[in-house]
């Protein structure tokens, strides 16, 4: 479901009536898919709201009319959160996302579903509830762990042009810049080669961009690529892995760029350091086709590459493009159809 | 000139031969640019070196046959740079263009030239020589200086998508993060603005990008927003300028996109906090068309928006579109030429 009161629930709608999300599953409060039911066909004359059919478990689905979403909805979900404004930062609404995304992650663990997609949260509604996590990554990360232990786990975003994946997230910068190690550069690039295998290119072209300006111009831009980054590429290497850089971070996305017809990539997956560097370059040409996902989970976890877009929530406008392309990732990721392609 | 080992000195000869440099005149060693010239012709069957003609003062490049390449050599140059090996970095080269940046400035801050257009310099090479100024924008700061105060610059990149200025550029990234000040802010916003009528946009729409991922999404990811960029927007905004933020990095690019037909871009220009910030997407479609604009010094400063590019260096293959571009933007800023479009 994502934010009750953003584009979330309209582009779960937008995706089912398509015709794009058959066989999935929808997690959340029924009453807030059919208020987003209501203003997706406020926007569409002539369209009647898709109802919405509430389900125990995942198999009952085949028991729902076609034509209706079928939705299970969490325990402890809060009350009356159709009744909250569109657009507004709401404790409620974050804590029922998180909810929503615990329920779809347990599914997932015990094998009841191939894999979770996830619509957009917004991070300060589930900091006012209260969640110890910034966003849906960290928050998947520690309901995975086991014996105590979290996966190594990397935010990938991709779309048909550009493959990136992140070293650092939801940090303030300069808490990044502690955060690139040795250690979390080696694991992001392991994730990334063990990444390519499912995303159909085995053995992937890997670019590392470095953090620092002209990534660091031999030193006189900083130090984070000799003492950190370099080391990595090199045991990276050592274990058989074709890992490259670092790359000057201002022109590595340039490079990886495959825009068919006549612009084939030199990589096939870029490792950036910081969340800024690595989506400005996947969001630059618009967010439509771009799907967010989690890598080193023990399931499948995309999402799109948009938030919760408060300033058009509830007017049934929200283009479903990008959760559609992130269910066609999941679907990918989990062997549900061939790898070829973007 | 540019340094004598990298692409510099051919791209000047392919600008000079496809008549894009009338009236301008190639400051630097007249043999570096005579080896240009035959790599250039060496590339090109059929085609004969363009002849390089030395003259002492800018006004004697009427003189000049058409056809050849005008040249004013600096004093103090070191000798037998055509002696060097392409794409290799070299003290030599990098103390010739210091050499060559400093008769260039000297010209255009007497009046003799309207501007300064420089090709690339290796960063490496110019610290290599000693030189004090990690790269041209500083070194033309510390040239334009008056009383030994100099003007405060700032980097605009430019491409007809996007217009991009700098806040910091070329420091560790996490020096740069000291560099981002209430002071510094506004004052690029304020070098923004002012830039906008020379540009063709008089009272530009201006974006402020925040630093932090999702602008620091209210604190939670770091606060130089809330403590320096709002309150600098904050301050422009009451001297009437129409600026904007402080927006995500990640999406701020792609809105403010210029790309007709369908597209165009909700603001005129983007304040970035960081280099690779601001130039990773004015790069990622491609670096031929983007210039380099120095905003705030007493003369108009254009570059191409590449690097001295080591690899390719003398094969006389290099594009000389951005050096195009950058000629082309010089005109226009130097009032040359009428300021519509990109």
């Amino acid at each position: 479901m994502g934010d009750a009161t953003g584009i979330g629930p309209e582009t779960v709608i937008g995706a089912f009536a398509s015709g794009h999300a058959a066989g999935l599953v929808a997690i959340g409060s029924a009453r807030v898919f059919a208020r987003a039911a209501a203003a997706w066909a406020a926007a569409r004359p002539g369209r009647l709201p898709p109802p919405v059919a509430v389900i125990e478990r995942i198999e009952e689905q085949t028991l729902v009319p076609t034509g209706a979403l079928p939705v299970i909805e969490p325990e402890g979900l809060p009350p009356d959160l159709e009744a909250l404004p569109w657009g507004r930062i709401d404790a409620r609404a974050g804590a029922a996302a998180a909810r929503c995304i615990e329920a779809a992650a347990s599914l997932a663990l015990r094998g009841e579903a191939a894999g979770v997609v996830t619509a957009p949260v917004h991070k300060e509604a589930l900091a006012a509830a209260g969640g110890a996590h910034p966003g849906h990554t960290e928050l998947l990360q520690s309901l995975a762990a086991r014996g105590g232990v979290v996966p190594p786990v990397r935010m990938m975003l991709a779309n048909p042009e550009l493959r990136v994946v992140l070293v650092t997230i939801h940090l303030a910068l300069r808490d990044a810049l502690h955060a690139i190690t040795f250690a979390s550069v080696l694991e992001t690039i392991r994730i990334a080669h063990a990444a390519g295998s499912r995303l159909g290119v085995p053995g992937p072209r890997i670019a590392v961009a470095g953090v620092n300006p002209h990534a660091g111009e031999g030193g006189l831009f900083g130090r984070e690529e000799i003492e950190h980054i370099a080391p990595a590429i090199s045991a990276a290497c050592a274990e058989g892995i074709d890992a490259r850089g670092p790359f000057a971070p201002d022109t590595v996305f340039m490079r990886a760029r495959h825009a068919p017809p006549g612009k084939a990539g030199e990589f096939d997956i870029v490792v950036a350091m910081t969340h800024d560097h690595g989506l400005i370059p996947v969001k630059y040409l618009g967010v439509e086709q771009g799907v967010n996902v989690t890598l080193g989970l023990p399931f499948v976890r995309t999402s799109p590459d948009h938030g919760t877009a408060f300033d058009i929530a509830g007017r049934g406008v929200a283009d479903p493009a990008s959760l559609v392309a992130a269910i066609r990732m999941a679907r990918r990721l989990a062997g549900d159809i061939p790898t070829a392609g973007g």
